[in-house]
């Protein structure tokens, strides 16, 4: 199973390129568009995203994965990493930074294999999704090993106190995994003070709570309501455990 | 065959999750995304427009069909419907009602079965997915049949004289089939008087009339324009024959 | 592979239905979403814009391509083309011209085949996705040929010196391709006079350039921002090589 991550929106070529080229070099490969609203121009709040997403894709999965602002710049390498059985191809601008850091003995290796045509502005569809396919069909990564420690980045938190995603609901899901926050914690954010509840049943019509998303991400909800709008939440906007 | 039917957004990760839920538990399986913008939180309009929408898919194919404001709720079973040679799992909050009651011999069951893990918050990517990949694989419905008349709910009507949809250029979907109505029908709706005609171009350049979509369903359109714009229409509104 | 490509959006039912209808003839055949926003209504930027991203795809491809404002008029008839290996089926409203006038050795054919059932609104559903199956399957195009000069419209540029489409990114696309315009020329565009860049690193940011993107047009792009408001662009917007 390929699974596509992207911010290209559903708008316009690019989804249907990027499927073209994985069906050329993989036919008959399952391929699961699993987002590409990513938040845009975001590989920060996308890592949190992604990492909270992968566990229930089966051992052997590829992730194709493109949040990618810097497409062009020569200091931005694209990237195989291998974590907890499933693998990643990439920019190596982040993306992949949480999965690996979270995972027990994740490998990394520089994509050195270049194509015929590479184009200066779709990696995506050029360079990510040929090697993507080599390794849905078993090959190795084409490039070179890396130490991790080389290539991750140790300035980010473990968890991320940041909304990172507004759903098409309203609900503002954060980057904390809720298994790391007590139950009856307070979440403090946009000026309110936000209890958990099990879920939306359990509280009153327009209230806001926090719960545990079937991601295992703590989520930001309104029953009945929307509650980006409620509480004026965005990407990047910091939230608080009290 | 696999056919989705959601009120999900094609936005965020919910759509892939369902999917990759399908496709281990029934790999090489055609899914076909139906739509994933059935009226929101609207199991009675969507039920309506589910049962336009059947006919057309061959016998034996799977319906996944979820909208389902009251996911969480103990009152809410799981159900799978056969009707006419096509299953439906989802939620018993009446989305099934109307395929239930215009089939013949339809069979109902509820769903004992649970999964390893379920989320309270997903029962689509949980629950619904991995039933509706049995069904699809030839097993048996893992639940308890019923005696439809305890399902069923009789208060609603044969056909609903509502607006059910809007789609992407406008137009105004109906609950009533048309053939169901005499061609002569006028259809009175948002203070206006349609009458119906073939096609677009039987009408002049932004007039508003009515048709049989290709759906079989009573549909509102402008030739040329929006006729939700126009006539300022809207879901659940009333639409009257005269 | 069969590719599609329409103005229908990924809203309601239709697309799921034209995949339906493409899954029922031809079972196990691999389709692509290439796009759904085709510019609306517009077979000519259409044109345009299909011809520029035809190539990537391999030999035997089939595109089912549906813009098709004059549904029910008797004049349109209903199309195939063959045109440098690939083949292409729809409605004949000049949306296949730019493909076929830029081929070698491009083929016609009227189709005369009628479905059982033949919708008056939806052809994509009913007639263009059975023969699409049939091109897909290895069967000779079930219509009448016709000498191309017969068919194509003769009264449109080689290239198109207009805004075609506005893509998710707020990047303007033009129907010119950079191949036939010097690296040193300026396009004059929205009152502006625009110089060429290899990519968006190149600018500064907020700055507007053109370049040649992946499918080989000139595109108006902004670094860090959207060229189509920046510089107040839409759809059919003429530009300008000085």
């Amino acid at each position: 199973m390929i699974t596509l991550f992207t911010d290209f929106g559903w708008e316009g070529p690019y989804v249907g390129q990027l499927k073209a080229a994985l069906i050329r070099e993989a036919p008959g490969l399952a391929i699961v568009d699993l987002m590409h609203d990513a938040p845009v121009f975001n590989p920060r709040a996308s890592a949190y995203l992604l990492a909270a997403l992968v566990e229930e894709f089966p051992l052997g999965s590829v992730f194709l994965a493109v949040v990618d602002p810097g497409v062009g710049d020569p200091e931005r390498r694209p990237a195989v990493v291998h974590a907890d059985g499933r693998w990643f191809v990439g920019p190596d601008n982040g993306l992949f930074n949480v999965v690996a850091i979270r995972s027990s003995r994740p490998q990394w290796w520089d994509i050195t294999w270049q194509p015929p045509h590479l184009s200066r502005s779709f990696h995506g569809r050029d360079l990510f999704a040929p090697v993507a396919a080599r390794l849905a069909r078993g090959e190795p990564p084409p490039g070179k090993q890396r130490a991790l420690e080389q290539r991750v980045r140790t300035d980010w938190p473990d968890d991320l106190a940041e909304i990172i995603y507004i759903d098409h609901f309203g609900n503002a899901l954060t980057g904390l995994r809720a298994a790391c926050v007590n139950d009856t914690a307070e979440l403090q954010v946009g000026g309110c003070a936000l209890r958990r509840a099990g879920t939306f049943a359990e509280v009153g019509s327009g209230e806001a709570f926090w719960y545990e998303n079937s991601s295992g991400l703590i989520e930001i909800a309104v029953n009945q309501g929307r509650a980006d709008k409620l509480l004026h939440l965005g990407i990047g906007d910091a939230v608080e455990v009290a």
